[in-house]
């Protein structure tokens, strides 16, 4: 399965072409909306107050009800667009953001309204790609969920220590604030309103777990190896800046009598006593619940001043931004994680299925 | 760039071969052993007794002293091999090892000895092809350097508050424990034998960064993304269980207003204050350093008794391994990460080359 | 550059994402539009009476009237849809068609109505994509132009033994009818005509020129070699069933002495005195026109009733097609091979631009 | 499955790695033996005297004599080389052959001597793939075979008309000069005797079926299409210069009534009367036999005086080549060929395993 997103924040339209999808799937557009309104912003104070229909349409690859087997387009009209906040920033790059990079690498002629090509946006047909992607899982007894694992300096436990299921999944993604403590969930909240309130934004971890995929898929080589398909699809995602497996950077600290994970026989399966691998050895599934963390920075557009430079005038300026900006994307990126991360899954579950 | 490595611990050789590599380019073969001697084993009490020559033969690509730009073939013969060792392995997977997941991907008929295709030595044909990489890199004027930033708990400074330069990172190159700190270094090296002592094995971290990459290479995209690229090349190494870009996972702790680089001119250059993205906006090459951490788990390899199974009985067995392990890798992976980084080098740069 | 295509005949739309285009080109909408005109449906009696506007709505990567460098993507939507003519064929497969295949390889979930995602139509999106690469092939001086060379028995002379410009092929872009031989031409126009009047229809050859692309691009090597990218570009156009470079198959029937194309110096260049080889040598450009040719077979879609089998009840069956069909689809396939040949072009160079 | 051939024809060794080969394969050595003994020179007086002992060396990816899943890579030491006979031609390109365009590929540092990287001897490491290839397909009830249906001009019947069957290609591929008609077979090799007797070479056509390939395989885009697959493979072969799919050319004079093939009930089974598409429809398998020709160009090396320039003095020159060269390639290109052909079908049947 191949994936292909196009489009900018205040253009026509954004979109994804998805090849590969297997043909006769029932698709549930209900499951695909719902994916969406997770992502969506404009629910609470922790977001933007910008509003997004994002309704999507589907041009092709589904016929009567079912997916044809053939390349699935499908397409989000963009609206709401307060393209006169942005003109400024062509001009005066924001700290932290794709504006001067992308600025040189396209020579200037990219889309600089609302982030363009790199806005956050762009990660809702990446949300609808993985809610495709997630049903075709389904069918394989595989499923991914994910809680916010730490905004700012807050932390909360880990799916490491959490007995996995789908049905926990499932609880985690009606939430609007999805962690396993509440308690700590509060207070993620709060340092979310507390770096608002200053002008500010924060960052955090989310961690994802794929539950269901059997033993043996994946090899230590090059572009075959769990560890990279999936840091591949992650890195894609805008924001992650760090990626990590089971017990991630922690595993540096660890003796091997520690990390290393004891096996033993559960009835006629083998399974590991703890799973600070993530599910991984060698590059290859050993059948316990894959589980990673993705750190995600804060979000560069804040109201405080900032200092940046004139690319018109070769100056040093200060920027201050206006305009509706999130605090936060943390919460409003599980579901994207989620879905870089079913998209990973069909691409080992695939890799498995050869010869 | 493409290449591929094949070869098992104790088969007949392990090699490499490298697709797209340059014409005329004259082939530096000192540096190459240079770069090899960097990972061999055997040169001090933080690595396995085990010595390998290592000395690779070139089969094609290289013609009177050059590259042809035709494919490159090197390889490496086995030898010193104490395959008994490992006879036991192969009915109690090691824990923490690709074993267990191995023996289930390949039915049971991987080479079990001395780990096989999954063994640490595959890193060597890996570091002749990142030697040649640098060749080419050097060309473009771009370097690439590593340093041991973590050893179990003991952690030291970082590159993004170091003056970075060529001339450092072939100093770092000369010493078989490459720290920025002495003292620090000395501690770490301290805890590796520790471990050994106890019969233990420590993980650690290794920070790299690659200097001198034009700013606008990468785009956003899938598959496009600089930080992927990195990602993809880097998860292939084995026990590399975390990747971060610039602070890596700390960003989640931040604020944007600490965490955004401020840009500034620097002459007729934009340049940031900071250097917390790691060189690296949307995906794509700000014009500073390109620098990342990667976190190498313990080894699997310990002499203290491990809980584990029997393949063929389906019993919970306890194993003790013997023979000749390393303590610890991330001294001698440091070569190996800079290869892994400078193959990926070579793909942004061929990707910025396009039409 | 990437493409990806997707839609289905009497689906939404169809279209295409383009990824790896250049910043900064101004994109010439009217050639865009010339180019989908010379392959539309309707103009005379050679064709399908349907008529489809096919005008493409760009969603995305255009920018101020120029590229942006990000992925562009361009819809048509579908409409004139005689859905009904098509509802027998779900049971009924046409012989020579893509029916049958593709009910087992989509498990009858495929679109039926029109081809579906089989349909000729789907060379619209392709012809679009075409032209962009046309356009960025035109800044480095490199062109495509192609003539039909053959309809049922009749064949006219090649390419090889013409003389070459972008100005020949501007003017047989023009023409609705391209051939290098008017009396030909006209022949060839009546042996449509005699198919169509007798309800059967004829296929024939397409023969096609890059002019521009300097010595030196490619490689002998699987996947980079200028006659397998060509190929694979070529194969992907419906009806497309053989493909031969320079003299094509003939090169069998030829001794060495005459088609080895002999060297000589033209001023400081090496040319060669015939090009039998097609500007192909080792898989590399050898600096001479790259001329192909490309076989189409007659269009499977005939009132001629045709023996076939109901795919619901097993037995054997008589199939006569009404409805509107081209008796012939070389001529409108023309632009369809340019583009094809266009989007190698754009390969080719790459693989050139690369370290 | 991927694959990377390496190697210069009168470098140090020439092989080819495997990756993706299943485990657990019980290699048959000897049917590789067998294979590239068929591609080996010096048997008769149809091919050059030059001998190779072309043994295989397996360096990894075979352990207790069974493919262990991880890369395999086998080499040919080279040996038997008289290189003096090839220094003068460095200067002097072949006239037809990579010479010339290489040398500016490659900025004049490529092996010029015995054809380097560009030489058929490369093609033995593809019949060893291809035999590993053949084995696979075997286990899937897939098989290959091919005879010599063109030298010069004369041309004998096709594999349509034919009853095919694996016994058949065993048949085949046990004789030196393999023909379905024996008269015509000795009028072939009168051919080549005679331009060899000439100092001239021929070229002729080599046409192969694949038996056993499931319907439903493939896909209509780019990159999926059977056809396309097989092209590049085919295009990867050296002096291939067309390819065409059952009648291939000969579908551009037919009308549809002719061409299109028939379907009818044979049992439970969807059969086609005649197989002109070569069983492809829409670029997925219809079940019937694959049968494609590829057309392969006159040697380029050839005793009679051409016409070719002097690279370093820029001046026309006259080429006269001494030494042992093949007058005609045809014969020992069939295993070639289906190793190309076997290496496709296990590409197309990987794609058939997806998702």
């Amino acid at each position: 399965m191949k994936h292909m997103i196009f489009g900018e924040s205040h253009g026509t339209a954004i979109g994804v072409v998805l090849e590969g999808v297997p043909s006769g799937l029932a698709l549930d557009l209900e499951q695909i909306a719902f994916e969406l309104a997770r992502r969506a912003p404009g629910k609470s104070a922790l977001s933007t107050a910008r509003r997004e229909a994002d309704v999507p349409e589907i041009l092709s690859g589904v016929f009567e009800g079912r997916t044809t087997g053939t390349p699935l387009c499908a397409i989000i009209r963009n609206s709401d667009q307060h393209s006169g906040d942005y003109a400024r920033l062509r001009d005066l790059p924001r700290p932290g953001h794709g504006d001067f990079a992308g600025s040189v690498r396209y020579d200037g002629c990219n889309d600089y309204r609302g982030g363009g090509h790199f806005s956050g946006r762009l990660t809702a047909p990446l949300v609808f790609a993985g809610a495709v992607a997630k049903q075709i899982l389904a069918r394989r007894g595989v499923s991914v969920g994910a809680h916010i694992r730490q905004i700012e300096g807050i932390r909360e436990g880990s799916f490491l220590d959490t007995a996995l299921s789908p049905a926990l999944f499932d609880e985690l993604a009606r939430r609007d604030f999805p962690t396993l403590d509440e308690v700590r969930g509060q207070e993620m909240q709060e340092a979310i309103l507390r770096a608002r309130t200053e002008g500010d934004s924060v960052g955090g971890v989310i961690e994802c777990a794929i539950l269901g995929l059997p033993v043996g898929l994946g090899a230590p080589d090059f572009d075959c190896n769990v560890e990279g398909i999936l840091s591949r699809h992650l890195f894609a995602v805008p924001a992650v800046k760090a990626v990590g497996f089971g017990v991630g950077f922690d595993c540096a600290a660890m003796r091997g009598s520690v990390y290393n994970d004891p096996l033993r026989m559960e009835g006629d399966r083998v399974v590991t006593e703890t799973n600070h691998s993530g599910g991984i050895n060698g590059g290859i599934t050993n059948g316990m619940p894959v589980v990673f963390e993705a750190a995600l920075r804060p979000t560069p557009s804040i109201s405080l001043p900032q200092r940046t430079v004139s690319l018109s005038r070769h100056t040093d300026e200060t920027l201050e931004i206006t305009g509706r900006h999130d605090p936060c994307v943390v919460h409003r990126a599980v579901p994207v994680i989620e879905a870089a991360a079913a998209l990973a899954a069909c691409e080992v579950l695939e890799g498995g299925a050869a010869l």
